[in-house]
Formats: C-alpha cells, structure tokens, sequence
C-alpha cells in the first residue's frame, strides 16, 4: 500500500463512447473508498482542462448525477484533441510538448495532485507517460494510470477497449434493421451500403458480423482496412450475393484501402490532418456505391453513421459499461498500491459462455506506440466477411443492455454541474 | 353490417416504416373476430405479389409470429415500389396499368378475396383506388380500404402517419446523443451535420427538435425544405451559434431547395430516379460539410441515416405502434361495415397531457394526388427551427417504448414462415 496522500484528478480524451463515463464513475466510487485519495477532481476537456487549470471537484456532484454517469453517453467532463505528441523532427513542436508538460505538474503541484487517471486511446497513454517520466525527473510523487478507452478498439495488450462493445453493438443493431428494410423492398435489385468507423483497423465493421444469424441474413460483405480493396472482386461478390440471397447489405470501414495503400476515398476536408490531393464528397460508401450502380447496374442505398455510433448511450452493452467501470476502478487500486506508469488492461479466461473478464496492466510506454488490426486469421479467406474466432472474440463483447431511463420518449442522460476549483496558478497559453 | 362473405388480402408497399407490420397485426387480429371474413390472406411484396400470385395464409403462421409483428420493425409481408400510376400522356403505360388492375381483380376472384387492405402512402392509395374503381366497373363486389403508413409524415386529411412517430423518435435520440458528443469535443471549432428523410416535406428533420430541452441543446439549426436555402443565412447562423455555444448541431433535410427550387444536392448516380420519378437524394449534408468549412472555417462532422430512420425498431415509440395497429384494426371493421374506397385517417382530440386519438376517414381517390407539407407557422420567423406549434403537434407521437426482445445482445425480430396459398391463375408478365 502507497502511503501517498494527496488528491485525485481524473481526465478523458480523444473521441468520446458510450461508455467513457462508467470510467470516470469508477475512479470516483473507488477512490472515495481509499483514506490516502483526499479529494476527487476532474479536469474538463481532458489535457486542455489540466494546461488552463479548469478543474472541477466531483464531490459537489449529485449522487444522482454520479450514478447517472452509469448510462450517460459520450464524455461528461468534456474531451479534446489537443496533444502532447508531435513529430520529434520539429524542434519548436517538442520544445512545446515539454514546455506543457511542465506545466501540468506545476497544476498538479498547486493542487497537490498525486495521482492522476487518464482515460483515452494511443495519444492520451502517451501524453499520460510523459507527464509521468516528466514527475519521476522532477522528484514529484504521482500515481499515474492510463484507463484503456476507444471505440476503435486497436490498443495493444489489452483484450478489448471498453467502448468498443457498444460500438459494435449500436452497428450491429442498425445493420440488422437496416438489412431488414433492404430484404423487404428489394426483389434483386438493390444494395445497402453501411460506413462505420475505424481508420487504421476494422473492429467496427467486422462487430457488425454479429447481425447476421443465417446466411441470407445482412451484413453479406464487410470491407476492411485489413484487406486490400480489389473493385473487380467487389463487383463479383455482389453480383453473386444478389442472385444467391436477392438483396446485398454492405458495410465497410472508413479506413478501406487500395492495395497500394491509397485510401479508396477521403473526406478532403480543410481540416483533415493529412490531407490527400483527390477530392471525394461524402467518403468511402459514396465512392462505392458509384462503383456498384454503375459496374452491377443496381440501386445503391448509402448511410454513415458518423459520431452516431460512438455515442448510442441507449444501445450501450452491459458487458461494455461494466468492464469500463471495472477498468477505471481498477486504476485507483492499482495507483493505490504504489503503481505508476501502467495502463489498466482487459483480459479474458475461458470461452463460449464461459467466459470471463478480468484485468491485468502494461507500460504505459509501450502501448502508445502500437497499433493492434483485426488478425487475419480471424477474416473468411474470401476477405469478405470475419469467421467464427472473430465472432467467438466478439460475441461476449456486446452482452446485455444497459437501458437509459426514457423522459417525454427520449433518453434522459445526466450533465455534470461542474463547480470549479479555484485557480492557484498564473493563466497559460496553449496555442 | 356487410353481408359479403369471402377472404381478405393484406399487402403493404413502399418504404418500411417501424410499425407498419402492428398494421398488419392489427388487420388479422381484427379480421378473426368476423365471421364475414374466411380466410386472411397476406400478398408478398404488395401490389407485386398479387399480380405474381403470390399469396400467403397468414393464418398458417404461428402466433408468436403475429404477436411478434408488433415489435418487427420493416416490412414482414415484404414490399415493392412496382406502381399502377402512371404519366397519363404515354398510352403504353396507361394500358399497362390497366392491364395490372385487371390482372389483379382476376387474382382477386380466383381467390374469393372480397376484402383488400393496402397499407402505404400517396402512390399506393392511388393504386387501391384503381382497383377499387375497376371493380366496380365490373360488378365484383370488393371492399377496398387503404391503411396509411409513411415516415414522411406528408399524407393529407390524417393528423398524422403511422411510422412518422417512430422515425423522428429514432432521429431525435439519435441527435440527442451526437449533440453530447460534439458537446464533449468542441472547443467552438466543430460542427456535426445529421442528414435525414424528407423528399417533399420537413417532417422528419422537424421532429428532432423534441431532442432540444434547453436553449444550449442541440439541434441548433434544422434545415427543412419548406424553407428555401440561403447560404449566407446559414454561415451567419452557424457563426451565432459557435459563439453563444462553442458547438454546432445541424439537421438537414434531404429535399433541401434553393430559392430558385434546385435540390441543393444529389447523387447523381445512374438510378437517379425510381420508378416513381423520384430523385435519389443523397449528399445534400456533404454539400454543407464543404460550405461550413470554407466560409465559416471550423470542422463539420457528418451522419445520414439512410434507411435506419425508418427500420429502428428498437426505438419505436408506443404511440406510434397503438396508432398503426389502431389504423389496421379500423380498416377491417370499416369494410365489415360496408365501407369502401376510403383511407384511414387519424384524429386528435384535445391537447397537452390530455391529447387522446382515434380514427376517420378520407376517399382514396382524394389523398392521392395531395402532399402535406409542414406548415410555416410552426416553424420560427427566422425560418431555423420549428416553433412550439410544431413541438406540441410532435410530441404527443414519440411518447413510450416498445422495447423488443434482445437475444445475444441484439434485438430478436420475427420472420413470418410464408405459407404460399396454390396459384389459380395463369402466369403473369409484370414487365
């Protein structure tokens, strides 16, 4: 046991889920359960929140408001993009990266934060072992514990994300309905074409497998950023789907490439990172649909579930919410017991209805590095559809539902109030 | 009461609705409590079916099945947009249809089918009115009553559609939960942009307004195609927007119109128009995307909803469900009670908590060729979101769960066995 007394500070980052918030109720109900932990603070807007010393106490919250966080979707204290990490190459990038790293731990020092939680995906486990190594220098005792969080679920080390369950169980659901709609109004002559998330790894898309219970049910082809896009056999496949089953539902992730590496489509928006010379509105299920009205002459119905998908509180998996409690409860323990520098992993015993969940650790630095994709052993030899040690991984993933209370026909979700703590430091610039 | 004794014959067409098979439930269910009325036949595929001779026994399904209807969302009997209406100027086609309407009173009279029940929208009570009318010209005594169903909302003489509540109730949730998520990424640098249904009419992008409970809640702006788009207006709204929220929260619908009546966007891919004539719509929220990001300058995220507006049967609302099994149950009784010729429309009585409905009637032959368009005193003088007129209208319609069954983490939808009645007819050429 750490004899660390001091404060807490909890943060989330990077694309909210729907389960984020049972984290950040995790952290909280455990933390209140250890003498050392003195108060319980969050920061808004994750990082940015900790740079501008917005931060809130969590024990003026509602109890209602706390339990609330079990069902309410996306991320209750506020997410950001903002990084840490930038291309080493560039001096003054780096300079800054430090530079805000050093002024987090003046925050964490004027509120004598110890230990400090930080949900999020690759860049916030980063940015979380950075702030970490950065304390260790300067002789400042801090606990930090990276909370995995990420619908795209490509962290390392760990089983699964909490976050991604729900994911795949709001596309699944949507797929399943939508094939139905597609079933009853084509007669061989249409197709459905789903976009769901997922840039570097096809997680999403292929969790939608778990729609399909017979072979005539939808989804009847998933492309993935695993398996390089041949539009010859696209064409093929559907032309075969269509005389087998009368109708061909489709989803495909964002991230789909061609077999030079070239993504299919991109949404050459003003704000996109990296952004590439061709133009394409509307994305990859745009792109393909023009590919299969015009190569197999029929109709083509597209959807894009955009944020939709990551933020479907009311589809949320018990299974999901649960082990995203578990993670962030865990974290406080581990932080507890004198660890840091660890991120909280999900790991799995037995199979079938067998199975179970529980949680282990790894370095903080070695998961910001690595990006986990779908094996592929785990997809048809076709390349068109995940097989059955997919479905056997993803199954016990989306167990359960976590129902929302309904108000006047619609989900009723909590917002945090938000009372701030008073500011100790001098005011900072982040750009 | 009727005296005409024979079988009666089910079919709907067009778009699947959420609810349209509680119609279906509601037909048989009242159809058995009449001895006039033999056996209860299904058509697959609607008009189409019937002039393939494809009939079903509806009474040789297993009752869990029927019971099931009231919670399967899309299109049980199967549907088709195969249409009896058409451009009066081109002899061939007028001939065709007049050859289907003859076709089909064959069908009818091979199969004693004395009772017709057509659930659908504008294109399908013109067809039930055809052969209503044709059956008349040949002395075959035929109760022809139509039953409405459109997510589209835009049938005239009835308060409302069934399958309208539904969709804005899945629409509504889902605006609500993308609003929290850009909520939690946006540092007044983002937007989401939701595209939904709605050729004619703005009903469906109006119904996301029950989403907003308060000023700072999304949606912010809903673009209706009642009113004529202006560019500038909308940078300068979104600009408003940003600054007295920090995010953006837009829906549009797809019939978006400039002010000249142009689509703003669509698809023009090769089946730009259905059988109906009608334009594949598509893009109009891409179309956007490009106008935010270059003239206000901050990122816009995009969602359609495709055909999952219609098909969420796991958020369907009660009302809407009681008001579909209402109209199918109403459709029978009338035509025991002699009644021809009429769609079923329904009625509301009083107002706020205490607003009650029930049904009536309209001629076939008068709903067809009407449009219902969202008044424009029910939306706000600023032409950006509907007004508490169209908030008190909605509301009443999204009100309850239906909640189906989930099996393995999904919802259990039924599949009806389709018992194929032996075909009496020679065989029939549709093209």
């Amino acid at each position: 046991m750490s004899d660390l007394v001091g404060n807490c500070l909890m943060a989330q980052s990077g694309g909210p889920t729907a389960v984020i918030n049972a984290s950040i109720a995790g952290v909280i109900e455990e933390a209140y359960k250890h003498e050392q932990i003195e108060e319980v603070f969050g920061a808004t807007r994750g990082v940015l929140g900790v740079l501008n010393e917005e931060i809130i106490d969590l024990s003026e919250e509602k109890n209602s408001a706390i339990k609330g966080l079990l069902y309410t979707p996306s991320a209750a204290l506020g997410s950001c993009r903002y990084r840490l990490r930038f291309a080493s190459e560039d001096p003054a990038q780096a300079a800054r990266a430090q530079r805000d790293c050093e002024r987090i731990l003046e925050v964490f020092k004027a509120h004598n934060i110890r230990y400090f939680f930080y949900a999020g995906g690759n860049d916030s486990m980063d940015s979380a072992d950075k702030i970490s190594k950065l304390a260790q220098q300067q002789g400042y005792d801090l606990r930090v514990i990276g909370v995995p969080k990420t619908v795209d679920n490509d962290l390392p080390f760990t089983d699964h994300c909490p976050g991604y369950g729900s994911a795949i169980k709001c596309c699944a659901t949507v797929v399943l309905e939508s094939s139905l709609d597609t079933e009853a109004m084509s007669t061989g002559d249409t197709c459905s074409l789903i976009e769901v998330m997922g840039r570097e790894a096809g997680w999403v898309a292929a969790g939608t497998v778990l729609a399909k219970r017979s072979e005539q049910d939808g989804p009847h082809i998933i492309l993935l950023p695993e398996v390089p896009f041949e539009e010859d056999k696209l064409v093929a496949e559907v032309s075969n789907v269509l005389t087998a089953h009368d109708r061909c539902v489709i989803v495909v992730g964002e991230g789909l490439r061609k077999p030079d590496g070239k993504l299919i489509s991109f949404m050459a928006g003003k704000f996109e990172e990296d952004a590439f010379n061709h133009k394409q509105l509307g994305g990859v299920a745009e792109a393909l649909r023009a590919i299969i009205e015009e190569k197999v002459g029929v109709k083509c119905r597209t959807s894009k579930l955009g944020n939709i998908q990551r933020a479907a509180g009311h589809l949320a998996s018990r299974a999901d919410r649960d082990h995203a409690y578990m993670a962030g409860a865990r974290a406080v323990q581990l932080a507890v017991e004198g660890q840091t520098g660890l991120m909280v992993t999900l790991t799995r015993e037995g199979e079938g209805d067998g199975v179970t969940f529980g949680t282990g650790t790894a370095p903080l630095s070695e998961v910001a590095n690595n990006v986990k994709r779908l094996p592929r052993e785990w997809i048809n030899e076709a390349g068109t559809l995940p097989n059955e040690k997919f479905i056997e991984y993803a199954r016990p993933l989306i167990q359960g539902e976590v129902s929302p209370p309904f108000e006047g026909g619609l989900p009723k979700y909590v917002r945090l109030e938000k009372h701030f703590v008073e500011k100790k430091c001098p005011a900072y610039e982040t750009k």
